[in-house]
């Protein structure tokens, strides 16, 4: 496929990683084919936004050819839509939806990860995860008929089973600290006064964390911070709660109390998954095929320059790679799973093809980390800036929700966008509104796929 | 259910027609129920454009709770989401999900239209039709899905399958000459550049209308327009072509030639179904429960004041109802199934039950005829307006597509929903972009229901 002049590299993957060194190879004139299984790119920071109903799905993705429209001019882009199933690692090819084959010269992998449950694979009928659109509107489905499940069942029984009012969301990092915070906002706001027999009001929700503190990445002060205010909006935290079992009225969850630990049951019809991340299943095909090595979240353990052991033409960057950097003291540290790092490491990979192609020593990926964000509810977030020789900024309230509204708007993907989601957040947070409560009357029928 | 001091009306379907008729009976001092099986109004004529990736689905549809919020803080209203599977005449009630009763003193049926195969039920799975959200995320992944496997296959292949590139439309109504006008304008100008191996422009889009012309509803002056400005889009227009089977590769069909009729065949992976219409199947229910009369469209012969035979009580509008009106000069005319006759409907049945209630006799139904409005691509449209004692108004053209965004614009629900939509189009317009072109990853898993 690629023109024999110019050196062919496959990405896999069209996330924060894989975008990011497309432009950076199309721009230094190499043959590039992108495949990702999706016709978009997905802002995925906002993906809990689509799950509460406050944006709807095209204000946070965009088709992957619109966003590299610039690219796909220079003739040097080919775009396939189609899931990369395994990596023939001998004979440089990857191999698309089980029959189809494309040879590489140069490969990055950047397919990202997914919920874990830790074992428990059963526990996904009943709690989902949030990683895809898709998961987005099951999550949004699931939280808007519970509302309508209890307005019916108290229609016909005269009275409001309370698990239907009970949202519980397991894991408190950025994710779930945003889910719970949105949805206290709902129930307290935006369905008040919309229903005849229940009252939203009364819903509970609970936030369940199996470490000591919600936000664990932050400063403790932040995490008290953020635990205050998540209690201001009604949300329940409940710190050091161990999930035991997931089934269709409620959890299990094991928590330590003045007697040692205690068994607790929390019914309730709405369970969000926030806790565990593993990466994509391409990982476990590339460990079988190249005998690399991956961590217990199956990522795959790579060279500092981002390479797979062995393999110099194969880089594995983002969520996929357990990756290590060498922070500001000269100490070796674990790259963390955000999506500023996950562009670094495409530069970086895409960087390093360049340097091999012309006969140059590649570079170690070096982390260069600005800060955290996290946002809880219509006002309020944490920060933490990482300031050139100043150190690090801790802030939180609404001047930290404000820099996080800035920051999320400026990397949106396109200008148009960014408008129209700066139109809907500025209507939503003066009128409580949420415009995309739409629940879509039956699953579409199965995609057919491209290839078929 | 309901205070007993308040007569209670139980409205099926929250169409144009339901809705109207519920804001009239909560205005009235009514207790009201009204069952929809979805939660959200949809403003049905934008359909094509969540169909064709134009807008989202929250820009056409509003949940019911949210668009009825004044009637909801009346205390008279209750919104139940499920579907009405049976009404029960004799005892006066709906039956919900098969297992729930709510009981009526009045009944309002408004549970519209879905499409309709001829008898040809098997089409469905080739063809879908374009009534609901659900419908039209289906077409708008086939229709996206299309040109990817086209992408995909020339790449593997070096060749492009025709039939991957053609998308036919069966039917030339408003709904089918909007669908094609869009796929036209997608395929030539949204699409430009974007694809590496194969070329968009190139693709067919086909409409067949088994009448004579094109928009039969309007003066054959303004069909002759309309098909002239889809030639001019690229769309092959093909008149008195009768289809008489669909697969998964393309479709047969039939129509004169210079030696009789002949049969020929249409390869095309992408057909859209813009054909029949038939009554909401509660028709047949009623028609088993109450022996009243359905004409061939499965739609419920109605009294002149919308009551069913036989069931004073009972008031059927909207595209579920067979309803006859007297026109200017005095003849009687049906009802056309367009959503200002739903509206006008939904009024008149809430009408005649105040009047009921209060000893006086019903009125009869009189339908006021304002126009018809179909647009063709990007700024073509062609236009009927009733003047009151002018006459008809023809027009077509720039004027014609200006007014029709008017009037769209002006009838959808909700200011906010006006100005985002307004502003999507702005952009779609002089960008050629379709800010929707997302295609969801897998289908979500299966709505549990409200009531399970």
């Amino acid at each position: 496929m690629a023109s024999p002049s110019r050196p062919h590299v496959v990405v896999v993957g069209c996330g924060f990683g894989g975008l990011e060194a497309t432009r950076a190879l199309v721009r230094d004139g190499f043959e590039v084919t992108l495949v990702d299984r999706s016709n978009h790119h997905l802002f995925q920071p906002l993906l809990y936004q689509v799950a509460t109903a406050g944006l709807s799905a095209p204000s946070i993705s965009g088709a992957i050819r619109h966003v590299l429209r610039r690219e796909m001019r220079s003739g040097r882009l080919t775009v396939l839509m189609g899931e990369v199933t395994a990596v023939d690692a001998a004979v440089r090819c990857v191999v698309i939806d089980g029959h189809e084959r494309v040879g590489y010269e140069h490969l990055i992998l950047a397919t990202g990860a997914t919920h874990s449950y830790f074992g428990h694979d059963d526990w996904a009928a009943h709690a989902p995860g949030l990683k895809t659109l898709a998961d987005a509107f099951d999550i949004r489905r699931r939280v808007l008929l519970a509302f309508e499940r209890a307005e019916r069942n108290a229609a016909q029984a005269g009275d409001v089973d309370p698990a239907d009012l009970s949202f519980a969301v397991v894991g408190a990092g950025p994710t779930g600290v945003e889910m719970a915070g949105v949805l206290a906002e709902i129930a307290r706001h935006t369905l008040r006064g919309e229903y005849r027999r229940i009252d939203p009001h009364s819903a509970r929700v609970v936030l369940l964390e199996g470490g000591p503190r919600v936000l664990a990445a932050f400063a403790e002060r932040l995490s008290a911070r953020a635990q205050a205010q998540l209690a201001a909006l009604g949300v329940e935290v409940l710190t050091g709660a161990q999930v035991t079992a997931i089934d269709d009225a409620g959890l299990d969850y094991r928590r330590a109390g003045d007697n040692g630990d205690r068994e607790h049951r929390l019914p309730a019809h709405t369970v969000i998954w926030a806790a565990g991340v593993a990466a994509s299943p391409l990982g476990r095909q590339l460990a079988q095929a190249t005998a690399c090595t991956l961590d217990r979240a199956g990522r795959v353990l790579v060279e500092p320059d981002l390479s797979l052991p062995g393999h110099a033409e194969i880089s594995v960057i983002g969520d996929l790679a357990a990756a290590r950097s060498v922070d500001a003291r000269g100490e070796s540290v674990p790259v963390p799973g955000v999506s500023p790092a996950a562009k670094q490491m495409g530069r970086t990979a895409a960087a390093n093809i360049r340097r091999r192609e012309q006969g140059e020593p590649t570079k170690p990926f070096r982390y260069i980390d600005y800060g955290s964000l996290a946002t809880i509810g219509r006002s309020s977030a944490v920060a933490t800036v990482e300031l050139p020789r100043l150190g690090r900024l801790n802030f939180s309230g609404l001047p930290a929700w404000l820099f996080w509204l800035f920051v999320h708007l400026y990397f949106l993907i396109g200008f148009r966008n960014r408008m129209l989601v700066l139109g809907d957040w500025a209507w939503a947070y003066f009128s409580f509104e949420r415009r995309a409560r739409i629940v879509i009357e039956s699953p579409p029928a199965a995609p057919s796929g491209p290839a078929t």
